[in-house]
Parts: structure tokens; C-alpha cells; sequence
């Protein structure tokens, strides 16, 4: 790729399900124009619908310069656009040959320095880069969290094939710009990271509530009253290094081997996933929710979890 | 134990390292009287120090009526005031033998409706209250987390001999009435549950660092900016009900075999904790904190922390 200083004004989003349409949401709230594509029944009404309903919230965490819930168009092929985009992010359905079609018809189609991100977090890059006749370098992941224009996360994972030098330093740079927190996943991994570590949680907690160790509503109650609250804030090396009066080492050499000892007791117990294990803990999960009136939930946490980020970002340390 | 309605007014705090001396601060400003015991050197001189430095923090979160510096007595033994303790929260050595012995004491001398509970999460009550002649059915851990005047959850952890019809609701009532959220651990399990699930994450995130797919940073920087928000507000188990539409069974049904994929995976490269493994990730997390104003991180921190707990007991559905 040439040393492009192209810059970032218009992306394209392609499939405006959950996670393209909230990304679209975000880019326009950032003051960009976004070309909107989607081939589903109604999804340009849908969409409209959805960001209409959204934008209020964009408004209150901040809109950027020139930010305008009319700076989207929604077009029914990007053909015809190509020289009008400076940045794909991708949203299509998890399947790798719709992937390896679509990216090879973009690498083909776009300039070499537009850098074609997909939010996939189930399959990695290299399976359809490989697609790529052109400039597969300018492949990788883009993965966000949902909902994507609240968690500031998203997972850049480069394939083998991407160019570390310019197209990693871009994505992330501007992944920056519009507010979000980049982190860099090396290598393609199952899961890539964030969703491993709350797959190591997840499985634990399954197994502790299926053996009777704990009620699920204690175990959310556990969590959300002690780690959660410290790992909103401090990361996990972090506290470790506070715990270690500012030594990881130090930490690492006095509990590792505590760490390790409850590790090897989880594995003893893990939880098999067999249809009757689902059974058994769905029967025993599903009653904390009967009551539940989960739009107050969504709502109230969408609104917490603003005022948090807004917090951190006021802060001098917190990240 | 008898069905007692012993009004829980004293507390008698056992050692005042940085657990016994933040509980005793939590407990002052909550209203309560407490007595407090250490034998170490210059213990009431250090408890002294604490409890003024932390009673301007104490202020900010609320003091309740009657709440004052002042009620605290330190005194060398407890002998000669067991009538005036209703609840004990022990902080001792991580030494069973030296838990057996306090706790024997403990148990001839004070009446049989006063609970005695240990902040220990190392070693289960079942190791001491076996040590108790008279009523080993009123001893329990109340784990609390680091700093306890601050993060809200207590482990309340019985032991196979604890009274689950007076005691365990009674210990239960008791921190939710200084408000504290208690989760109640129904087996003993090495490390309970918050440290199981923390050493979960751990051990995956050596792993991830070792292996070179993440940085220490970017990995503190993914916890931060997604699942640690998420955790902080919403328990795992809601987070799968949430994201399955309303029904964790749907959630796990769907996600099930993915989840469990990543845990294999991980299994296949869990942290081995050798010397070595040791030296070598330290090696590549240390400079990370070289430049750290871990003072500074952890006041941001601690204000940070009570404002979203003050934002959360605000809501009508966070907990």
C-alpha cells in the first residue's frame, strides 16, 4: 500500500443490522459521511427508524463539528461510489464465502489505500483476505462491542498479510479519532481476546451455579459489586501491580501459585456444555428473569454506562 | 443458637491490617461502635493515622446518624468486654493454627447469639469452627474485597456446621444494613467465587500476554473499555439473558458451542507458572508501570469507584 495520507471522511457501512446500524450511528455522530448499504427487505426504513430513535443519545455524549443525522445515504450497491470512500467498515452475515466474494469485488473495485475493516469477531480476516487479488493488505478486523456507539472497545486484528506498517497504524489512528479505544490483537485467535476472557468467566460461572456453589443472582450480584466495578476502571495488570505495592512481579511471585491452584480446581469442574447441562442450568437461570423488565435494565445501563465513560475520560489516569 | 434479636450495636474488629482497618472505618460511619484489637507494634498508632486519613473519604459516601471517629475503643485483649460485642469480624493471620485457637477463645467466652466471621478467604471456617466447643454453628467468613469501605460485596461463605435458618440470614441482614451487597456461597470452594472467576481471567490473560497475541497494556486497555464497563453494571448471567433476547436459554442454546470452543482452546495453552513462565512475562509487563503514578491511579480510582456505586444505588435496576 502506498504511504497514503489519505484522509478519513466517508466510510461506507455494509449490512445495517445491530452492529452496522449503531457504527453508522457513531460515524455520523463523529461529523462523517457514511454511504449505507444493505440488501434486506426494509432496511432502509428500519434504519431510519433507528437512527432516529438513537440520535438524541449521540447528542448527549457529544456530537463532533458538522455532525448531521442527514450525512448518511442509503444506496443499493456501492457501485458507482467507490471513488467517494475512504474507509469499509464491514457488517455482512458470518459466512466466509459471502466474505471472500464481497472483499474480493471491494479490493478489486477500490482505491489501494482505502482500508476495508470488517466488525467479524467469528471469522478471521485471513479467511477472506485470501480472496483478495489486489491489495489484501489492506484487510482486518475492526471488531466492536456491543452496542458499538457506547463500548469504546474495538479488537484491530490484523491478518498475517496486513500491512503492519501503514494500514495497522491507520485503523487504529482512526479508530481513535471518532473516541473509540483500539487495542491490538497480534494474532488471530479463536475468540480473539475479549471474547476468550468472558468465555473464561462464563464457563466458571456456569459450572459454579450447575454444582450449587452459588445462585445465578448471587453470582451477578458478585460480580457487579467487586470485579466489575474495579475492571471498569484498572485493568487487569494494573491492579495486579497495585497489588504488588507497584510490582507485577512481586504480585505474580506471592499469589501465582494461588491463582494456579483455583485454575486447576476449575478445571476439574468444568462445566461439559451437554444438552442436558444446558437443560439443567437454564431451568435453574431462567426464573431471575420472569420479573425482569429489561428495557428499564437497558436503559438505565446505557445511561451509566455514558456518565462512566464520560467520567474516565475527565480523568487524568483512568483509561 | 437461639432465635435471638440481638440488635447488632458493637462490633469487635480482630487486627488492623489494611482489611481490619478499613472495616473499622466502615463500620464507624455506619454509626457503629467498635473495639478493636491488634498486638502488633504500633497498631493503634497506625489505626489512629488510618482513620483520620480516611474519615474525609467516609464523609463524601455518607455518614450515618450517630456516626463518629470517636466510637472506636482499641484495646490490648477483648477479654473483660465480651459482653458487649454482638458481632465479630476477624481479620487475623492466614495461619490455621492460630485461627483455631482464637476462635475456640472466642467461642467459650462470648454469648452464643454473637456471630463470629472471618474476613479470610484463604482458609475455609470449616477449618476453625471445628476448634469450637460450645457453638460452631455461629461461625461464617464475611469476605470482604479490598479496600472493604469501598467495594460493596461480601462473601458470606458458612461452613457445613453454620446455622442456615438464624445464623447465615442474621450475618446476611447485618452487611446489607451497613450496605454492603453480601453473596452467599452455599459450598466451600477453594478461592469461593470472586477469586475463582478473577484467577479465570488471569490465567487467561498471562497466557494471551505470553504467547504474544496481546500487550499487558492493550489487554488492560480491551477489560477497561468493554467487559469490566459491562460487569460493572450488569452480572454475566443478565449480560446472556440481555443478549438472547430476554432468555438466557436462548443466549446459551446459540452461544453454548462457541463459548466452549474458546474455553478448549484455552485449555489447550493455559499459563503453566513456572519459574520461567514467571520471569519472562514479568519481563514484558514491568515497564508498563515504570512511569505510573500509582498514587494518583488509585485516588482517580477510589473517587471514580464511588461515584458509580453512588450512580448505581440511585437506579432503580442496578445492583
Amino acid at each position: 500500500m502506498s504511504q497514503s495520507k489519505r484522509e478519513i471522511k466517508t466510510i461506507a457501512v455494509i449490512g445495517t443490522g445491530v452492529i452496522g446500524a449503531s457504527w453508522t450511528a457513531l460515524f455520523l455522530a463523529r461529523g462523517l459521511k457514511v454511504l449505507v448499504t444493505d440488501p434486506a427487505p426494509n432496511a432502509e426504513t428500519n434504519l431510519n427508524t433507528y437512527l432516529e430513535a438513537q440520535w438524541p443519545t449521540m447528542g448527549q455524549t457529544g456530537l463532533s463539528e458538522g455532525a448531521s443525522l442527514s450525512n448518511y445515504t442509503f444506496v443499493s450497491s456501492l457501485d458507482g461510489y467507490f471513488n467517494q470512500i475512504d474507509f469499509i467498515q464491514e457488517n455482512g452475515p458470518e459466512r466466509v464465502e459471502f466474505k471472500r466474494t464481497l472483499f474480493a469485488h471491494l479490493d478489486e473495485k477500490l482505491p489501494s489505500d482505502v482500508i476495508i475493516a470488517s466488525s467479524s469477531s467469528g471469522i478471521p480476516s485471513s479467511q477472506y483476505a485470501s480472496a483478495c487479488q489486489k491489495h489484501p493488505e489492506r484487510v482486518l478486523v475492526g471488531h466492536p462491542f456491543n452496542p458499538p456507539h457506547l463500548i469504546p472497545l474495538v479488537e484491530v486484528v490484523p491478518h498475517p498479510g496486513t500491512d503492519r506498517e501503514t494500514v495497522v497504524p491507520r485503523a487504529i489512528e482512526f479508530y481513535k479519532s471518532i473516541g473509540k479505544k483500539p487495542a491490538l490483537i497480534e494474532k488471530e485467535t479463536p475468540g480473539f481476546v475479549v471474547n476468550r476472557l468472558q468465555a473464561a468467566v462464563l464457563m466458571e460461572a456456569y459450572s459454579l451455579v450447575s454444582r450449587g456453589v452459588i445462585s445465578a443472582a448471587d453470582l451477578d450480584t458478585a460480580m457487579t459489586s467487586s470485579l466489575g466495578l474495579r475492571w471498569a476502571l484498572n485493568g487487569p495488570f494494573l491492579l495486579n501491580a497495585l497489588a504488588g505495592g507497584g510490582s507485577f512481579q512481586h504480585f505474580i511471585e506471592h499469589l501465582g501459585p494461588a491463582l494456579k491452584s483455583w485454575h486447576d480446581d476449575m478445571q476439574k469442574h468444568t462445566f461439559k456444555m451437554s444438552e442436558q447441562d444446558i437443560q439443567d442450568l437454564s431451568k435453574s437461570v431462567e426464573p431471575m428473569f420472569q420479573q425482569a423488565d429489561l428495557e428499564t435494565i437497558q436503559r438505565e445501563r446505557d445511561d451509566a454506562l455514558s456518565r462512566i465513560i464520560d467520567m474516565k475520560d475527565r480523568s487524568s489516569s483512568l483509561h
